[in-house]
């Protein structure tokens, strides 16, 4: 097998400790270093041999052959993406959609001056599902893809909550219209604008004396996250947070229907029923960090998403063994 | 868009027409001839510029970019592939399992000697259900992935039947067993024999005067189609097996199950529903197609896997686009 992939995590909340339990499964890969901008003392991983100030990073260059970024898009990816990706290969899954154009120019430039490669927006959606509507789209031309989210939480939508203002805590689910849903599997191609696909569900614990039409407000505005979508905003305290909605599971549906010769109908779906998202998305990331590590070695550099990506480079199978066994 | 990709089609049966079907849906590709072994006068193809003579194959080189193979596994295609993987850029849907890794090795070579592409084993499975297991298997190491087909025609094992002395016409249902999908759905993780997973239901039409004895022993007893399955062949005549066995309607599932962390149950799942076999089959060899061209303008030659190649080269669609629309 050769050396073991010297894996970073920059981060440690619940995507980075789903980065250090699930990499653990990987035989070729190895822990090198959990990054914290905490007090490493206070910070307890088991299974990492070292948690380390992320102010130290710049001293672990020659011992982490891939970082895999743990922070959330809303304020972190953009400013520890584009330092990281010139000292490390990288791994992010940023999943601002929106942003996405500009984030991969951005964090092309970066890798490149430092002759790294960074893996952007590897997580489920973006990443999964984007390779599967790339093929979907692909395969059948005259055709249309619908993406349900849901029921679950994502983490995306909860960490943007929690960067607010007089915010302690959140937890947001993403909630499929089952009519939308229903009608797409029924072949009848219908127009769905955002906020007929999915609804957004926020509970939310904020600090004593919190203005709370200011936060509601806040967040029902917020672009990208939530200003398309029917929103509804929950206050509760963070012992009914903690009592009520720590389960990570979630779940997802895309589904493509299009039409082939004289008008026969063709369906491909995909879909995810997860026990732990952040877990899911970590395995992701592992994943491409395999591919991050191999394109280096093989002497590219500059910024990758998971449709550029050879699909073999992820995994950790031999060629004969695919040729074998998936063929 | 620069210049339209030229598809040749090597063969025109039940794929060879969905083919030529399928290629006008792509705006970015023409169709430029149609190869027969029959008299091409008596091959009418809607659509097509030129219907040729498979004996005149030699004269085409530089008219065609990417030459689809839509021949048989069962006889076709070794001898086939060989000879036009050294003249063209072909792309095959070879289904033999069992052979992959010698069907590579071979179109690898011949490919190579002759400076062109040969995508191989790009239909549904092998191919996108290949390309499904490859991922379901880097993220969730920790997991099995099962395969079911159906109810629905198999192609390749139809033809392989129809291949058998004596046999006038013959259809091939693969049937998955029921209680096996729902223990695999209810994450079971059941044991499965092949036997146990599918049966395989034969509609053959034999030559007045065949020894239906030996046709059916041949059937049940080939290798690979059907020695490990539970085969049962009906033999009809000609004008039932049209009126009652023409639709070539199919389907499957690939479920694959794991666990990540202290045990959170994973599933991803990817499902057909297929109006069309054939039609969805050479859909997705359209798009390999569009990738073999690309990678022969890009100077790389020899045979290539669904797994080697970046999933954007299946695509029409631009990379500013597919950044946009699809991450």
């Amino acid at each position: 097998m050769g050396e073991l992939i010297r894996i970073g995590v920059y981060g440690y909340g619940n995507l980075g400790a789903a980065i250090v339990s699930e990499v653990a499964k990987n035989p070729d890969m190895e822990l090198a270093a959990v990054f914290t901008r905490r007090d490493p003392a206070n910070v307890k991983v088991r299974r990492s041999p070292a948690v380390v100030h992320a102010d130290s990073v710049g001293g672990w260059t020659d011992k982490i052959d891939v970082m895999i970024l743990c922070g959330g898009s809303a304020n972190d990816f953009p400013a520890q993406g584009l330092e990281l990706s010139k000292l490390f290969n990288t791994v992010d899954s940023f999943d601002t959609h929106a942003k996405i154009p500009g984030y991969y120019k951005a964090m092309d430039e970066a890798a490149k001056s430092g002759g790294r490669v960074a893996v952007i927006s590897a997580g489920w959606d973006p990443g999964l599902f984007s390779l599967m509507k790339l093929y979907m789209g692909a395969i059948i031309p005259d055709g249309r893809t619908y993406a349900f989210w849901g029921k679950g939480v994502s983490q995306g939508h909860s960490e943007a909550i929690r960067r607010i203002d007089g915010v302690e805590n959140a937890i947001q689910y993403s909630v499929p219209v089952a009519e939308a849903v229903d009608s797409v599997r029924r072949g009848e191609n219908p127009e769905l604008e955002t906020r007929q696909k999915h609804t957004r569900l926020c509970y939310v614990s904020a600090a004593q004396g919190a203005d709370l039409n200011r936060i509601e407000n806040e967040i029902k505005n917020m672009p990208y996250y939530f200003s398309d979508y029917d929103t509804t905003v929950i206050f509760v305290s963070n012992e009914e947070l903690a009592a009520n909605h720590s389960k990570l599971s979630h779940g997802g549906n895309l589904i493509h229907t299009g039409k082939t010769g004289e008008g026969n109908g063709q369906v491909i779906e995909l879909s995810l029923t997860l026990g732990s998202n952040p877990e899911f998305t970590s395995s992701i990331m592992i994943a491409f960090a395999r591919a991050a590590y191999r394109l280096s070695a093989n002497g590219e550099s500059g910024a990758r998403t998971v449709l550029d990506i050879p699909p073999s480079l992820t995994s950790a199978m031999s060629y004969e063994d695919m040729l074998r066994n998936l063929l």
